[in-house]
């Protein structure tokens, strides 16, 4: 264990090119989406578990999902669990969950993780998360950067500077910014360079050196946070919440404090070698299934027949399923909503979802 | 109304090319694979009704569906409708309600249609069925052989020789033989020849002369089929039908009269110019789907969204289907059992069906 380390897990976001698997009232960090028996978060929590300790996760959720989240997670304990009373983006998030380690633990370091990534744990996880923590000691902001796979337009960068020359933290360089997603060429340059990592939204730093930006980049969001966090426990708690936490300011961790403390140097990056998925739509399933051959089978495979299909995706939502004769398509199966696509459209899956808001299935969305 | 003419639709035949939405239970005549509200076995009643009256159409159908088959023609009538304790194939079928029609009227023309053809109603079916009507009574077992739009390998084919030379009946010729289904070459040359027609197992014929042949055919299915015929009606009805059913032989009428009777130039051919269409599988829905595109929505159209899909065959079973960038394929949802596959792969179904048969999945079949 990590003496001192919280972790921060903002479980929000909705998934939408995983529908009709994921719902706004069933969002992408509540699926197994991997086969494994354990959603998203779950897996998100066994993985950080060995490395604070239950007692020291913290999850950020809507109150929406707030149920779901307990329920998934029952050695989180109500403490551990922090409501939004609606979305506002993750620096709110990430701010208050920070404020209230803060309270406890001046000396605390937070490092917040994404609830809906698939990330394979091991010694590669915990090293780069171990090495983070140094340099946020030193007094730097320190992502995590995904060492690319390949020239991906899908995510943001993050490039790397001049080594921190930390002795527990060898691979710990200074960032010299953050970009957004790239198009094509620029992303095969960014790969060529073998600086840029990409931006998995994974963020370490010491409580207060986190707060200190916030309260810099964004003074108001920052009076906010700690007028909610002042309260919390209190009797005024809800009252303070439901007044204050609208007036947030919505935005980004990466636009309130990584860009703009990037440019002044106190940003810092370890890459990440460990595998790493954001599973953004079905089609990046066929690298998590379990078996290769990617094709991904989630549910019970006893119910699904595959037949001359190969590189599949199927989801079986308790009928059996039976594909002939097709490669690359894509089965999603659920009680009210059946998607068939295929892997090379998995990104248009939204144009379904616009398609029955128009036609006011609001019921399915 | 065609005076003395009595119609037999032996209603049998699982069409597993059709499953899921085909079952041994819900066979392919109880199903509305066109869209238009009705059954292809109502269809076939619709058709022929105002041919012949209601009280002349004789339904013969299997126990396990005589009560699906009165639900859905409730104009048809206990008299009308003769239950199969098993099936026989279609001989005994036919020969049953032949002799029942004889026994009535001894005078009488029987026709008989299969229950789970698509045919297009008009003047151009009604004059192929009043022409073979015309052959019938001077003495031939008429096939009504529908004009080949293609070299198919699917079906069987008639050849006609030389006009019969009726007045009331010029389209009418003697057949020269059948044939089973041919390779794609020979198929090929009966188009070319313009002397072939397919074999869509419309018969007519008066019934003591269909009897005639029955008995010097096959004289021990006539024998069967008379006892039968004899008791019916009677109390002894259903123990001479249970004793003597099992018994008689299992053959289909092309070969029990229609292959032996034309080599002694006994059947007569009309052609058949009508739409018509066996829809042997789901890719033969693209052609019978209203408004076109060779697309085909069956069930709610409301439920179905496509985008990007062109030329595909979706069934929905009451749950919304959204098809995203697939072109040909076939996605027949049904409440257990969900089947994707594509047009070029739609005879294979049954392999979906012989897997979970293997896999103990009786109750999908």
């Amino acid at each position: 264990m990590i003496p001192a380390l919280h972790v921060i897990i903002p479980a929000g976001g909705a998934g939408t090119r995983l529908w009709p698997m994921s719902r706004a009232g069933r969002p992408k960090f509540l699926l197994d989406l991997t086969g494994s028996g354990r959603s998203l978060l779950q897996q998100t929590w066994d993985r950080l578990v060995p490395l604070v300790g239950a007692s020291n996760v913290h999850v950020v959720t809507g109150v929406r999902h707030a149920e779901a989240v307990a329920a998934q997670l029952p050695g989180l304990g109500a403490a551990g669990l922090v409501c939004e009373p609606s979305p506002r983006d993750s620096m709110p998030a990430i701010g208050l969950a920070t404020a209230l380690v803060h309270r406890e633990d001046p000396n605390a370091v937070v490092a917040s993780f994404a609830a809906d990534h698939a990330i394979t744990s091991g010694p590669e996880f915990d090293d780069a998360v171990t090495q983070a923590c140094v340099a946020a000691q030193a007094g730097y902001v320190c992502t995590i950067g995904i060492s690319p796979t390949g020239p991906s337009t899908a995510f943001g960068y993050v490039e790397a500077g001049d080594s921190l020359g930390l002795t527990d933290a060898p691979a710990a360089s200074v960032v010299t910014r953050f970009v957004e997603k790239p198009d094509a060429q620029t992303a095969e340059s960014y790969l060529a360079s073998g600086r840029f990592r990409w931006n998995a939204g994974m963020f370490v730093s010491r409580a207060d050196v986190l707060l200190d930006h916030l309260g810099t980049q964004q003074p108001r969001l920052r009076e906010g946070i700690d007028e909610i966090a002042s309260a919390w426990g209190s009797v005024a708690q809800r009252e303070v919440l439901e007044r204050v936490w609208p007036t947030l300011t919505r935005i980004a961790i990466d636009h309130a404090i990584a860009e703009p403390v990037a440019a002044a140097g106190g940003i810092a990056l370890v890459p990440g070698t460990f595998g790493w998925e954001d599973v953004g739509d079905f089609s990046a399933l066929t690298s998590l299934a379990p078996g290769g051959a990617g094709t991904a089978v989630i549910g019970d495979t006893e119910l699904v027949q595959l037949l001359d299909a190969a590189g599949v995706v199927v989801a079986s939502g308790g009928r059996t399923v039976s594909v002939i004769g097709i490669d690359d398509v894509v089965v999603v199966d659920t009680e009210d909503a059946l998607l068939v696509t295929t892997l090379g459209h998995a990104q248009r899956v939204k144009e379904a979802v616009d398609g029955w808001r128009a036609r006011d299935r609001e019921d399915l969305l």
